[in-house]
């Protein structure tokens, strides 16, 4: 189980090697949303998302003989791109199971990052789980999940401690901390270090309409899926459901869930660049979409809004720009 | 005459005001350059530009009486956003005289950071800088010049100071320094600072073709001016020929200029956006270019690249990332 003291001693390790990213503000976001707006830009974290916090975190985080042996991972998308830097400059080989209709650029990122990349073919016979295993077994990988590991979550905890020490430098103590929510490592890491190091705050999840699993479990207190479609504009949080480790974490700790129109994102993008200089990807801009224009559902003077990835296509993105 | 005790005088009255914004780098930009890279992100800094350190600086470096009544500055672009932002955060009240044919969101800025804007018609009777005196004289107002003022510079300088440290923190002591040119605030600045803090670094000019204004300057010895065309597409530093005062300070200290096609500044607005997640306008992008793009004309394994600023319109922001 994740706690204070696994983010305390992930952040320990990550010194020097994750980025303590800013936390930027403009007075132009201040007015939009009527109160303060803090940014926490992770998308200038190493390979432009947080998720490289979680996965140095679990590599750095491994015995030194299961780490040489080489890790593991199912993704085409951010946690991909973090295992495999993580793994490069670990020196220890990463395999990277993704499917063979996976956007060019981001399989020769994954590649050029030093990864193995073993595609499948989505509606073949043998599943990417199936291969995973044989992998596994073959060479003795260990799999590194995406967000339900301790280790993960305590890697993507050490943003949270960031976010405390950040905000009180600058004198804030309370505020509505939203995050940008697929599974949930981000939240129940976040959430965790907040509870420690800034009581006063309080995490909310934030996720697109038709995949609000998190909001809704949060509303029943049970694990709910989402029954929609599977692929939308926030490709980079689309998961089915909250995890079986991240959820009892977010129930006892993170206030209600808020749920973002496609159309709010695109708006929040569009802010991140031209207020903020910031590139942001959709899944993560949900949660400033959030605070900018769901100010209704929010409490207190002050809203923290994690934007939690950059790795947009160029096409998407001049469309989304050129759109206002 | 600027010197490191007024960088450093600016870096002390700058604390808590100034972001200290991060010296950024990517596996696919070393790539690309062949050597390492590492880009100090100023349009992150407040207002979208470095230009804010020197007005903070000016400001901050006033006497109380004149700063109380008021500040006065000629600008269309990123000089009037940070003199206004730091006008409104000491209390004081600012001037800005802009163009009326100034691009309207730009006007809208300025004047939403709490400056006065006088707008001139350009081909009108009264030129600006009769408008301005007699401000000047009506108002008591200060002008702040936006590079030929010492304190502007050494408010520009603390970008240096930082850029020593961080450099210093990733054990770099050697490298090419890049500074994005129009009037040779940033780069007199910088040159100040790391000849201080950072002597085996060495700071270059970089500018567009046909505004290499600085450039045959630092060849010639003598101040050269440009004679070509007086609009472009990197407008935020395409002043006429470097200043009466940064000349000098850049001549002692820097070596030969650099210049970069628009096609390569392009090129470098898309890398940045791509592998940074950053913003970056065409002015803030020349010196990345001639990073990425001018290896030849480089020496040493480490280049540190200043992306200057990134208040870029929209719409020609999204027409750049769309030519990919």
């Amino acid at each position: 189980m994740s706690d204070i003291k696994m983010i305390e001693a992930a952040a320990q390790r990550a010194r020097g090697h994750v980025r303590r990213t800013p936390l930027l503000s403009s007075p132009f976001l201040d007015e939009i949303a009527g109160r303060r707006v803090f940014v926490k830009a992770e998308c200038l974290q190493h390979t432009g998302s947080f998720k490289f916090r979680g996965a140095w975190s679990a590599l750095s985080g491994m015995t030194p003989e299961a780490r040489a042996a080489g890790v593991l991972a199912f993704s085409s998308g951010n946690h991909a791109q973090g295992v495999a830097l993580a793994a490069r400059l670990h020196g220890v080989p990463a395999t990277i199971i993704m499917p063979e209709d996976a956007p060019a650029l981001k399989i020769a990122n994954t590649r050029a990052l030093g990864a193995e990349v073993v595609l499948y073919d989505r509606a073949g016979r043998e599943k990417r789980e199936e291969i995973g295993a044989r992998l596994q077994a073959e060479r003795g990988l260990t799999l590194i999940r995406p967000y339900d590991e301790p280790l993960v979550i305590a890697g993507q905890g050490t943003c949270g401690l960031e976010i405390a020490a950040q905000a009180a430098e600058l004198g804030v103590t309370q505020a509505e901390v939203l995050t940008c929510c697929g599974g949930g490592g981000l939240t129940a890491g976040i959430s965790l270090a907040l509870e420690a190091h800034a009581p006063e705050m309080r995490v909310r999840p934030a996720e697109p309409e038709g995949f609000d699993d998190t909001a809704r479990s949060l509303a029943s207190g049970g694990i709910e899926t989402n029954n929609g479609p599977e692929a939308g504009l926030c490709d980079a949080i689309l998961t089915p459901s909250p995890g079986q480790i991240t959820f009892p974490i977010m129930a006892a700790r993170c206030g209600p869930g808020l749920v973002v129109s496609d159309d709010e994102v695109r708006a929040a993008m569009r802010e991140a660049a031209t207020r903020l200089k910031l590139v942001v990807e959709p899944g993560g801009a949900v949660a400033l979409a959030a605070a900018l224009y769901h100010g209704d559902a929010l409490e207190g003077d002050t809203v923290i809004a994690t934007a939690s990835g950059g790795n947009v296509d160029a096409s998407l993105y001049a469309e989304v720009l050129a759109a206002a």
